[in-house]
């Protein structure tokens, strides 16, 4: 299947409207090139229908949210509903302010999200659970959780991407458990936004698309880290390997399916 | 001549301004920083005046454009006019959404622009044809048409950089048409941009400056690729050529003049 | 002393509050990550208090200020004064524009700052003498002063870290004289950015962090360096030097006290 997906993918070349934040917006940017998708940055409310009409893929993160992107935002959001679009939300630092929180239960309520891609934290403020958030990081006391993922999508209604030391990507039905990626990944910042950037390009293609960027993601992320390694050189190496990603790699991939 | 314009430019290290997107402008910064430039980026109204004033020259980019960098970018360009700096225009996405070609109108009407460096979709916007844009990367099917960009030129009365396979610098007047760079660059993001800075820079020396820029950029690009590279690990190769070029390269330039 | 302070951050691992601007904020980011500390950039003034209540320290910098930042700045500063948390201030091309240089006063003015990290031009700005600031590099004519530092770091009652050739940090009682980095850093946008995040995250474990992170991150610029590096790769070796920084380099540090 996955092959599949990965032939329509680079023919498509899906161009993926990100308004997102100013810190990992230019790692999105590369990270969809490498990939073989095109990325477009737009967040005046004033163009932001225009541009989610030519794009194949939505993708909203809130990282550095404010008053006026988070209108262009919903917008936006609105607007890819109606032209049968997909969404991603990448509910960045959910549950470390209010504002985080709230903003990203409107988002998920105005407008329909395809898929959330957020670490366990952020995952459990969105299901309105105490969480221990340091920041934008996950906090090491929560531990991946399948099915706790798989109950927040039935009860959210929507397709989730759960990060951790394992990924979780569930619809409520069927659940993906993927060993893969790297403990080093956390020295290096953007992994989680490039992932939700990645999964928006790869839901233009195919419902499916979000469980093969997931795992895509983390055997880069494997195959990137070499002993030694400094943190910014391992960044590059992961952005390296999705432009070096080949569907004769896929066996490598290491998915659970419940 | 470019010997003599890259000693100037050395010697001067012009301080570009850059009102630009947060998506390449880190790019920007250290694209101008490894050429041997200095950049400044501010957008608030209330001081660009000020920035613009003790800058050699301003580089205006709509990449990320808002209502409030907009104001500011005409209160940048008035000054920079009045203070006889050149001023270059890079109208990213220039056909993807209303808003960007009519902002790109609106400067080239309101400020005297030095330079217009855009891809070749980005031109037919601008020039009020039907353009196949796709997001801000040019489509294939808008093949590089020197004697269309020379016309375009005439027409707006401003100098023009057209990049694609060819780049094409003309007056209106002297047209070159450059063999360079590598097509594996459309895998970065932000190399527009980067010429787009570099080329406000070296307008700060000459007129000319702009063609030498367009050479030496497509030629880091070609210097900087290796087979089987990384697209991450091209991109700092790109930088790190710029910081490594030198007058000895300039007899691998290969320019057409008509 | 140093030895303790580094085990204590690798420990305590700070969560550091960015407003900063958009053209370094991923190097601050990735830098933060790779020595072991953590970032957080939020800038809407509805939830700067809330991320600052969460964070250790709190870095505020002007490099891309505009009125609703500069807002969000004060806001954070007042709540990270009232939870005494230290709050460090770069005022990136103080000097450069009437408005840089009012917000940076102000911004001493109204909050307590715990250290000022600067190069020399801005650090004059500051003093209100008459800067030689060419955008936001410092000036080759304000050659570092440590008795000028020293001074001005009595008159404002704040730490002070002046950074060039040699870095100064004082706190008007002792001077540290800190020899290290490389010239080639110049070449290299964000550094100073870089330093200032850092120090905030020292500053979060001790009030000698500071002297720590300018030792630290210009041995990491010294060992980062070798002959023929292009710029840009010199920047990832930078960083990389920071994830890979341990105590048996701080044998390395030369640091001159007063």
């Amino acid at each position: 299947m996955f092959e599949a997906i990965f032939k329509q993918f680079k023919e498509k070349r899906p161009l993926v409207h990100c308004i997102t934040n100013y810190v990992t917006v230019n790692d999105c940017a590369n990270a969809l090139l490498a990939a073989g998708a095109s990325p477009v940055m737009a967040d005046d409310e004033r163009e932001v229908e225009d541009i989610v009409s030519i794009a194949d893929a939505l993708c909203l993160n809130i990282g550095t949210l404010n008053e006026r992107t988070v209108r262009s935002m919903l917008r936006a959001g609105r607007r890819a509903n109606a032209l049968g679009k997909p969404v991603v939300l990448d509910p960045v630092g959910c549950g470390a302010s209010r504002l985080r929180t709230e903003t990203s239960l409107k988002l998920l309520k105005e407008i329909k999200i395809t898929l959330v891609r957020a670490n366990m934290s952020e995952m459990r403020a969105l299901a309105g659970e105490s969480a221990h958030t340091k920041g934008v990081d996950a906090d090491a006391r929560d531990g991946a959780d399948a099915a706790f993922i798989k109950n927040l999508s039935l009860r959210l209604g929507v397709m989730l991407c759960a990060t951790g030391e394992k990924d979780i990507v569930t619809d409520g039905i069927r659940t993906h458990i993927i060993t893969g990626g790297h403990e080093y990944m956390a020295k290096v910042s953007g992994t989680g936004c490039m992932l939700s950037a990645l999964s928006a390009a790869y839901a233009a293609v195919s419902p499916a698309g979000p469980v093969l960027a997931a795992a895509a993601f983390g055997l880069c992320g494997e195959m990137g880290y070499k002993e030694g390694l400094g943190a910014s050189s391992y960044r590059a190496a992961i952005i390296d390997q999705l432009s070096l990603m080949d569907e004769h790699k896929f066996k490598e991939f290491k998915i659970d399916v419940y």
